[in-house]
């Protein structure tokens, strides 16, 4: 199979809901207002660690315009269910609606629906509230030490994970033997990297409006990455029937991981529910900052044993990672830094492990690249140390050793997955190739010069996955209009990413339509059939999949009718370009096919189709980084950044780009700029874009996007996913992109001015 | 098959809407408003036959607040299609949106959109406008005349009739040879009948929202009875893909064929893509009266020759019809007079013949009855006079001629219908029985009494279709839900008749759920499968059999995963109550299937299924009034109306009973009060609810209603129709207890008390 004849995938279409999004037409939850609505607002602990002995809302409750005032008192202390894909049960990771413990500065501590938000904020300060402060964890490597506080010492708060060590997940894993293969090698390095909280700061914050319909049932509009998942713990949480739900997402303004969260969503509904109004809920950006995710902060250390021709023969990684005072995604994303990430370069014996402890933080969760961003700084930052300690080329190291196609996966057979994950496709060596020729790797690398201002060049590889595999499933539904036209339902969900226009752009080209053809309507668990929603790159390949599949049946359909109107077998039937020409020269448009099936056959031609993630095959990236270093302020500057990504065959190249470009800016940020910084009371310190520093338009390089084509076999016409994996490789590559031009290893996230003076004055 | 073992059908389960309908939360167009929506007027023509020859708009333009003035100048002329199911092409019946001529009182002329309706008023009475007034045609008889004025002399005006003669619609049709049957009749009654032009009254008039969507998609919410119709009818007229246009029917206050017309959508359109601005038009009570659809005007001549002993061997009718300025159903209505209701004694030379002319009246068309009432006036008038010709109880007459199980109408195969129409069930016997116990007739009938109020009983017998026989057809999509719920998508149009019920009933029955489990979306030309719309007593008969259909197919496969999770065969698994219980003993509820499609096979269930009516199998009817005539003022008092309706099997009892009752409440208007009265300029005198009289509380006799069951195998659960067929039969049954009671036939519709004192008068 190749991308030979394709008419609408592969080319760069327009996003189909652009004109609405450059006009200002698309709607966006805080566009929503209903009559009757009320504003909500949240109160959250002032203290990283206290209880709540005594709290009276009774002021509150009698200022004019407060319809409700909520603390744990009101509610039932339901815990949250389970994020991501699983069976509706609680979650031990997560917190109860409303508690009479906090345990983070800004935990949840009560909730306000009022007539009008300054309304809302004037009660919530009249809520009067008695403390008994606790003392609180703020450092990860504390939080498991002999008789640190207890943050989760709830009687529920038992089950998977040891609460009373503040242990929310451990994980070892592995295959072949380490000991074995660090004897085998020449050559172990060993070292510990940090990598901090970054927040994601998608421009539009969380935000909700929930109501009841005409006919009684709860529908909530919300700024969701999982509309179907939402649905299903607010079934749980509100002890209400799903069928009793609707869950819609309108346009929102980015996710990245944050929007799995339910951050409000309960809270908004209850207020509904007690208050039969709409209520309305949007985050202003101190409160995203708060309440919302961040990614988690992590301590890796990571010993490879190589012999003197650079094979790798054993890998070791251990994490310590800090999930905050929360977090469902304890486990499984700060395991994902090895699971992911160590199959970069097949070893004959690798060990993982994983402890993530609990601090009196806020709550770390999904975020683009998922533990996979961690995983990479540290792999990748590791294989050039091991490049300079064997003399070798670093990116000859890696093309000696990195995982090729037909490989198999083998850390993830450890990790329980049941269909080997082979190596269907793999571009990484020609990402590699294609992407040294780019920066000029062989003239530039190992050439600092001789100014203050040093010039280096680095390069770093990351893998992802697409879905996860045994998972990760969404369906599509194509109705067929009565002029040949169709309409497309599907719970995938658009970020802003542009899976509709992706989506749109696989069922035209399987219907053999223009895209303008199809109508496409996603995200509400009313109207679309299931989805598990947009996260672990899994829209285009999950969804699409489901898509093309729901396309193909629909066209036999077609073809089965159009057979009927000709009088000739369906295998006698040439379809194209919207008209079907049997072989006894009969000619029939697929306008004429609709028309005959409303008004001859008089069916409703409606497909449904499924698919799911069986291997999860990943997309691999390659970024080749061009730093300057100015050594007397030890300011970085990124001077170029080309980034090769074999995603398989993009649906949509611009859009494709689009997801590099935007990626690799905030690798850059991680690498360069972003941290959220706290006081030694558990502040934080820049809940904001003057203090929390983004990479914007002046710190930008010259970027470069390089797609590199595969033909994945299992995904829509040849696609794997790109969302995710070229966030992995900036910092890295800019690590030894510095290394290159300073001789300087920053083991640290991120690589501050500040950060590279001190590292060059301790080498002097 | 029986009604034995069902759970929801043939209940009277409340309505699904009902808690909304009643607490107010239900809305209706009107209740819909946006920012930015303008108002819209439209300015109608004074004159019922005249030629615009100067038009100027330039004051109203400027009006500050005026948006939009459209006339014939600004839009093409393009005629609107046809109406019902059928090829979107123009209809030569129909008007084009905007005309330089008019042809009634009522006709559009122009059109605005203002901020408030205040300013729109304002605007229409600034349009300065000449006419060349045209001599008009105010009588059905005139129209055909030699010299008589031409209403549609325009260019286009071709086609199936004959518009030189103002022509509407002709048909002749028959079978048998009724000269032979005349001369082998021992007596034939031949009389003339006039019914009158009644308006539907919904206490909701028209009303259409129209926006464009964030993507620029045009959305109309409207009062139609025809969604997917008004979605075709709109591409047409607004020359935009279909789709481009979403049709949405929101509650709607009444219908009874009134809304099948696109009186405004149109217009409203046409503004909203004008002014790129949301268009709101509500139609107050005078414009409902004239620019809706009433019901067609007749004089109906019947034949009717029999042997002594009452056996029926020829009928010939003729009809003369006005169908008004337009009308697309010229053709189709007045024909049913005929062809709905000669099948009702099975005769062996029948002839039938229409004209439908045009005069410069306002507009008939469909209304509920469709003909059949008219026919049923004619025809059980004139039964009761051959009675009293024979000397026989009509009754007595009646049970000897009438149709009856295993029957065929072979008229139905004389209008082309191609599959023979048997009557597979047939309870109009038992019908006239029950309901002649229920009215006490062998003690009642003939004892008019001796005082100034005399006192009568008479009968009438009907029958309908369900569905139009080989075109309407409707589809159900039904999706399972994580939870074991499921949601229900139909293009169904409930009218507030309680169709989404007996839908949400069938669906429950079928899948063996409560009705709580089954979540109805309806009408919705994006969201929901194709459905012709809410006409012909179609909807539970036809769109329920899709409904059933597809939840037969939805268990099926149900079942199949569940014999997949109890690792036994399909058919050993037992299904009840929402349990199904393996021969091995595994038990599986309806929801842990859920749960293992949505977390382990992976598969959306969603199934779609349509079906069509093939020979839209009869409900029957037959009423018995007692009435009172006082014979010194003609006032004519209905006492008791008991009306039993065959309808196959009710799937819910008291939503049939209401329908069965507000059916004979309309009916006994049309017998005794109700006509739309125009003055000789053709002027509507009462277009207002003071002055056009509707038969209310305190005119209600004690009603009484009969369900006879038949179990129509063809019918979703032995179900048939009824929304149609009762209104038939008051008519004729008052007629002819006026009769029993003075001695007095009453050919004129209505039977006001002036017609009866005159009658009396006359007779003495």
């Amino acid at each position: 199979m190749s991308t030979k004849n394709l008419q609408v995938v592969n080319t760069s279409l327009p996003k189909v809901d652009g004109i609405s999004l450059v006009t200002g037409s698309a709607r966006y939850v805080d566009d929503f207002t209903m009559p009757g609505m009320l504003y909500a607002k949240i109160l959250t602990s002032p203290h990283p660690h206290a209880r709540i002995t005594s709290i009276n809302v009774e002021r509150a409750r009698a200022v004019p315009g407060v319809h409700a005032v909520l603390t744990y008192k009101d509610l039932k202390p339901i815990r949250h269910t389970k994020a991501g894909q699983s069976y509706p049960e609680p979650s031990p990771y997560d917190r109860v609606i409303l508690d009479n413990k906090v345990r983070f500065i800004g935990d949840r501590v009560a909730v306000v629906a009022a007539e009008t938000l300054r309304i809302a904020e004037e009660a919530l300060q009249l809520i009067e509230i008695e403390f008994e402060v606790l003392p609180a964890i703020l450092d990860l490597e504390k939080a498991m030490q002999p008789g640190a506080p207890i943050i989760h010492d709830e009687q529920d708060a038992s089950g998977i994970y040891d609460a009373s060590r503040n242990l929310a997940a451990h994980k070892a894993v592995g295959y072949g033997d380490v000991e074995q293969g660090f004897k085998e090698a020449d050559l172990i390095i060993e070292n510990t990297y940090h990598t901090q909280r970054q927040k994601h700061c998608a421009l539009e914050t969380h935000g909700s409006l929930a109501y009841l319909d005409e006919n009684g049932r709860l529908v909530v509009i919300t700024s969701t990455q999982v509309p179907f998942h939402t649905r299903r713990q607010l079934a749980y949480i509100l002890e209400m029937p799903m069928s009793q739900i609707r869950v819609i997402k309108p346009r929102i303004g980015g996710g990245f991981g944050n929007k799995q969260g339910t951050f409000m969503e309960d809270l908004v509904c209850v207020l509904t529910l007690r208050t039969r109004r709409p209520v309305k809920l949007i985050f202003n950006r101190a409160e995203e900052f708060h309440q919302g995710y961040m990614r988690h902060p992590a301590l890796i250390r990571l010993k490879t044993g190589v012999k003197k021709d650079g094979t790798i023969v054993a890998q070791q990684m251990s994490v310590l990672a800090d999930t905050g005072a929360y977090g469902d995604h304890a486990l499984t994303l700060p395991t994902s830094a090895g699971r992911k990430i160590l199959p970069l370069y097949p070893v004959d014996h690798v060990q993982f492990e994983c402890h993530t402890v609990y601090t009196n933080l806020p709550v770390c969760g999904a975020f683009r690249g998922y533990g996979a961003t961690k995983g990479t700084f540290v792999v990748e930052s590791q294989m050039d140390e091991i490049a300079r300690a064997l003399n070798m080329d670093p990116l000859e190291l890696r093309l000696k050793n990195c995982i090729k196609q037909g490989n198999v996966d083998r850390l993830a057979a450890a990790f329980g997955e049941k269909i080997p994950r082979v190596m269907h496709t793999c571009g990484l060596t020609e990402c590699m190739q294609r992407g040294a020729e780019a920066i000029g790797w062989r003239e530039k690398h190992g050439k600092p010069g001789n100014g203050v201002v040093k010039r280096g060049i680095g390069m770093a590889c990351s893998m992802q996955g697409s879905g996860i595999a045994g998972v990760d499933w969404g369906a599509a539904t194509l109705k067929l209009n009565d002029d040949g036209t169709f309409s497309l339902f599907v719970g995938a969900t658009d970020l802003g990413t542009g899976s509709d226009t992706v989506l749109v752009q696989i069922a035209a080209e399987a219907l053999g339509v223009p895209p303008e053809a199809i109508s496409i309507l996603s995200s509400d668990t009313d109207l679309t059939p299931f989805d598990v929603g947009a996260y672990a790159s899994s829209t285009t390949y999950v969804s699409g999949g489901a898509v093309k599949k729901a396309a193909e049946q629909m066209l036999t359909a077609i073809l089965a009718i159009a057979a009927n109107m000709s009088g000739e077998e369906p295998t006698n039937l040439n379809y194209h370009n919207r008209q079907i020409i049997a072989q006894n020269g009969k000619s029939v448009s697929l306008r004429e096919v609709a028309l005959y099936s409303v008004y001859e056959t008089k069916e409703q031609l409606t497909i449904t189709a499924s698919n799911t993630s069986h291997i999860s095959p990943p997309p691999f990236a390659a970024s080749f980084a061009e730093v300057e270093v100015d050594t007397e302020t030890g300011q970085v500057k990124v001077v170029k950044l080309v980034t090769a990504v074999d995603c398989g065959v993009a649906i949509n190249r611009q859009l494709a780009e689009g997801q590099v470009e935007g990626a690799v800016t905030q690798g850059m940020g991680y690498a360069l700029f972003e941290e959220m910084a706290f006081d030694d009371q558990g502040r934080l310190l820049n809940p904001n874009f003057a203090d929390y520093k983004l990479f914007n338009a002046f710190d930008m390089p010259q970027l470069e996007t390089i797609l590199v084509e595969t033909y994945e076999e299992s995904g829509p016409y040849g696609a794997k996913s790109i969302g995710e994996v070229p966030i992995n490789t900036p910092a890295p590559a800019i690590a030894n992109a510095i290394y290159d031009a300073i001789g300087v290893r920053l083991f640290d996230l991120p690589m501050t001015a500040e950060k590279v003076l001190t590292a060059l004055k301790k080498r002097k």
